[in-house]
C-alpha cells in the first residue's frame, strides 16, 4: 500500500516530497477508519483529545517556554510572541473549544436532497468527509487543536504544518492530542504533524495534488499568497478583508456611530474589522462621525470631501482604499448615492464583508442584493464575521473565493457529498 | 473600466492574453446586469435564444458543411466527422435543449438556510451565481448552446472556447443565440465566443485568476488534462470514468446480467459505461455472465479465474484494470466478497460511477456507504450517470473532484451562495 515504506529516515528527510507523499498515504488509509467510525465515537474521541491537553498543561507550558526563548533570542516582534505565548488560561481554553467541536452536530451523513425518478430510481445527496485536509499555519499553536477538532469531527484527515516559531508548542499539543485521540479510536496516522524546520515541506503539499484534497492556509497575508500562487491542490483561503461600512443617507445617527466605532476599534487586527468608510454626500451627521472615529483613537485618511469634515483628516492616497491596515487607521470617502457606494465596493471590496447603514428598507435589500461578497450586512458591525457570531460553532477560516465555500466555513464546509442511487434493476433504454 | 480599449485590434490578436483579459472584464460587467435580471426575463431571453436559432437553421447547416469539408481534407476520422456533424434534427434537438433549460427552475436567490442568533442577527444563505464561467471543448458543437443555456440560466457569464474543426458551425449557432438574447435584454458581452484559431487563447483562459472564476472543459481525456494540468482557476472536471460493476453472491442472475450487459455496452462511448466488472467468487452464475457479455459483442479481458470462466477471455494486463476503454471491452475480475471488492474498487476506480448488484440489503448499504466515488449505485446500471437521468434537467458535465460539486454538475452546481445578515445596530461585544 505505501511505496515509501522502502525510504530510510534519513534519505525521506532530505526529500520532503517523498515525506509528505508518505504521511499523505498513511492519512487517507486512516481516514477511512475515520470516515467509518459513528459520530458518537468522534465526538468521544476528541472529548479525550482535550482532557489529554488539559493533562498535558505542564508540558506544553514547558515546550512554549523554549519557543518564546527562541523567538525572544530571534529577535521576534511583541506582537508575534505573544501570539505564541500560552499560559494556563490559554491551554484550558484550546481544550475547551476542542470539546466544543466535540459536541457541534456532525454534518456526515446527512441527506441534503433525495428524490424518485418515475422509473423507481431513488436518489440521495449525503455529506461525506472531504477526505485529507492539509493545514499550512504560522504562530499561533491553537491551530494545531481547533484545526484538528475540525477535521476530526467531520471524519477527514488532517496533515498539519505548523510555523517553525512555535515547532515545540506544537509537538506537546499534537502528542497530547493524539494520545487522546488514540485512546479514542482514531489512528494515529489520520493527524500527523508534518516537521516545520524544513520549509520545502510545504512546496510539497501544495503539489500533492490527488494525496491532499483541500489546503487551508491560516496566517498572515504572504502566507496566504503563497499558498494561492503554488498550489496545485485547491486551497480555501481568504487574502484580504477590506471591508466597507457605508452610511447611507437615512443611517440613524448614534447606530451609524456606534457600527463604524465598533467596526473598526473593537480589534483592528482581525480580518473582519473594516477598513473604508464611505459616508453618503446627503448623510446629515458626516462630521460628527468622523470626529467620534478620530476621538476613538483612530487615524482617518480621507478623499478632499471627508478631509473637509474635520481638519485632523489626513490626505489619503490611491492606495489607501485598497489597503488591509489590519491597525487603528481608516480610509475614509464621500459617496454620492447609494449607486456610488456599490460602485466604489464593487472596485475596491476583497469581496469579504460590506455592511450599509441605513433605515430605509428598500436602500438595505438592494444593498444586500448587488453587493458580490461572501458576507453582506444591514444595521451590524463587521467584526461579526465570524463562524462562532453566525452559529456555526467554530470556523477553520473565511473563504473569499467564490467555489465549494463562502464566508465563515466550519464543519460543513470540511464536507462534500455522494450521490447514492437505489434501483430495483434498472437498465437504461 | 476597461484598460484594454486602447489597443488596436490588430495589436490585440497577436496577445491572446490582452483579448482574454477584454472579453473576461466585458463579461464580468454584463454578468452584473445578468444577475440582476429577474429570472422570468433571463428565462425568457434563453427562448428567444432557441426561437433565434431554429429560425437560423439554413445558416447553421451551411456553416457545418464547411467545417465538414475541412473536417474531411484534414483526415478528421469518421466518429470525429460524426460528432461534428448536424442535420435539421440535430438543430432543432440542440433549440429543444436551450429551452429546456429555459424552463427549469432557477437556484439563483434560493434560501439555503437561515437562523436567528440571540443578539437578533438573522442570516441567511441564498444562492448567487458564480460569475464568469470558461468553457473550453471541442468538437461537438452543441455545446456551444448548451453550456450558453446553462450558464445564463443560472446568472452566469460564459467564455466560450470550442474547437478550431468546428469555428463556423460555432460561429454560426452563437450568432443566432446572441440575436435572441438581445431581443431577451442579455447582453451580448456576457456570451462571448473566444477565437478557436489561437491555441494560445486557452493558455490565457487557464490562467486568468480573478477574471474567470470557474473553467469547465468538456471533451476528450487531452483537453480535459492539459486543463488541469495548467489552470491556475478552478476546474470543475472528471477525468476518466472507470467505473466498475460488482456482480455480489446474493445477485440476482437475470438482473446481474441485464446491468452488466446494458452498462457496458448501451453506449460504448459515454464516461457511464461500466468498464470492469468484479464478479463474487461464491456469485453461482459467472460462466453465463461471462458469456453474455462476449455474445453481446463485448471483448473480455480478465484475470486468471475470469479465463477460466470461458475460454473466449482474453488474458488482462496490469495496465486493463485502470484502463477507460470507451468502446465494447470490458475487464473481468473474480473476487472475494465484498472486502476484497471493495479494495479493488479503492485502488482502481476514478470515483465516478460504482455499482453493486444484490440481494442482500446489508452488502449493498455497505457498498453504498464505503466505496468514495461521486455516484454509488445499487441494482442499476452505470448508464444511469447522467444529470438528465438524475432528474436535474441537463448538465455541465460530471465531476469527480471532490470539492464545490460532485457527480452530474447541473444549474444548481453554477452558483454559489453569500450570507445575508439583517441587524438592528448590532456592535459585537
Amino acid at each position: 500500500m505505501n511505496r515509501m515504506t522502502a525510504i530510510s529516515p534519513g534519505a525521506e528527510a532530505a526529500d520532503p516530497a517523498a515525506l509528505v507523499t508518505r504521511l499523505a498515504e498513511a492519512a487517507r488509509l486512516a481516514q477511512r477508519t475515520l470516515a467509518a467510525m459513528p459520530s458518537a465515537a468522534r465526538a468521544a474521541a476528541l472529548h479525550l483529545a482535550a482532557d489529554a491537553l488539559r493533562a498535558a498543561t505542564p508540558a506544553v507550558l514547558e515546550a512554549n517556554a523554549k519557543d518564546l526563548a527562541a523567538g525572544k533570542a530571534n529577535g521576534l516582534s511583541g506582537a508575534m510572541l505573544d501570539r505564541l505565548a500560552l499560559d494556563d488560561a490559554r491551554i484550558a481554553g484550546i481544550a475547551d473549544a476542542v470539546a466544543a467541536v466535540a459536541d457541534l452536530p456532525d454534518p456526515v451523513g446527512q441527506v441534503i436532497d433525495q428524490s424518485e425518478q418515475p422509473n423507481g430510481l431513488k436518489f440521495q445527496r449525503i455529506r461525506v468527509p472531504i477526505g485529507v485536509i492539509g493545514i499550512i499555519y504560522e504562530s499561533r499553536p491553537n491551530v494545531t487543536a481547533d484545526a484538528t477538532a475540525l477535521c476530526v469531527r467531520a471524519g477527514n484527515a488532517a496533515l498539519l504544518r505548523g510555523g517553525s516559531e512555535a515547532v515545540h508548542s506544537n509537538r506537546a499539543i499534537h502528542a497530547a492530542l493524539v494520545e487522546g485521540l488514540i485512546q479514542g479510536g482514531v489512528p494515529a496516522e489520520a493527524v500527523p504533524l508534518i516537521p516545520s524546520q524544513d520549509r520545502a515541506c510545504v512546496g510539497a503539499m501544495l503539489t500533492a495534488s490527488g494525496l491532499i484534497d483541500m489546503i487551508v492556509p491560516r496566517g498572515g497575508k504572504s502566507l496566504v499568497a503563497r499558498v494561492q500562487a503554488d498550489a496545485r491542490v485547491p486551497v480555501l483561503a481568504h487574502l484580504d478583508g477590506i471591508n466597507h461600512t457605508y452610511i447611507h443617507h437615512a443611517a440613524d445617527p448614534a447606530m451609524a456611530e456606534a457600527i463604524a466605532v465598533n467596526a473598526k476599534l473593537r480589534r483592528t487586527g482581525i480580518c473582519g474589522s473594516m477598513e473604508t468608510l464611505l459616508i453618503d454626500s446627503a448623510y446629515p451627521k458626516a462630521a460628527a462621525l468622523v470626529a467620534a472615529l478620530i476621538d476613538a483613537g483612530c487615524e482617518v485618511r480621507g478623499d478632499g470631501r471627508a478631509q473637509a469634515l474635520d481638519r485632523r483628516v489626513i490626505p489619503a492616497s490611491a492606495n489607501d482604499w485598497d489597503t488591509e491596515y489590519l491597525d487603528a487607521i481608516a480610509s475614509v470617502a464621500v459617496v454620492d448615492g447609494l449607486e456610488d457606494a456599490l460602485a466604489h465596493i464593487a472596485r475596491h471590496s476583497s469581496a469579504h464583508t460590506d455592511v450599509i447603514v441605513t433605515a430605509d428598507e428598500a436602500a438595505a435589500e438592494r444593498f444586500l442584493a448587488e453587493v458580490d461578497s461572501a458576507i453582506v450586512m444591514h444595521n451590524a458591525s463587521s467584526q461579526y464575521a465570524d463562524g462562532g457570531e453566525f452559529g456555526l460553532g467554530a470556523e477553520i477560516g473565511i473563504a473569499t473565493g467564490r467555489l465549494h465555500a463562502r464566508g465563515p466555513v466550519a464543519l460543513e464546509g470540511l464536507t462534500t457529498y455522494k450521490w447514492q442511487v437505489r434501483g430495483s434493476g434498472q437498465t437504461r433504454p
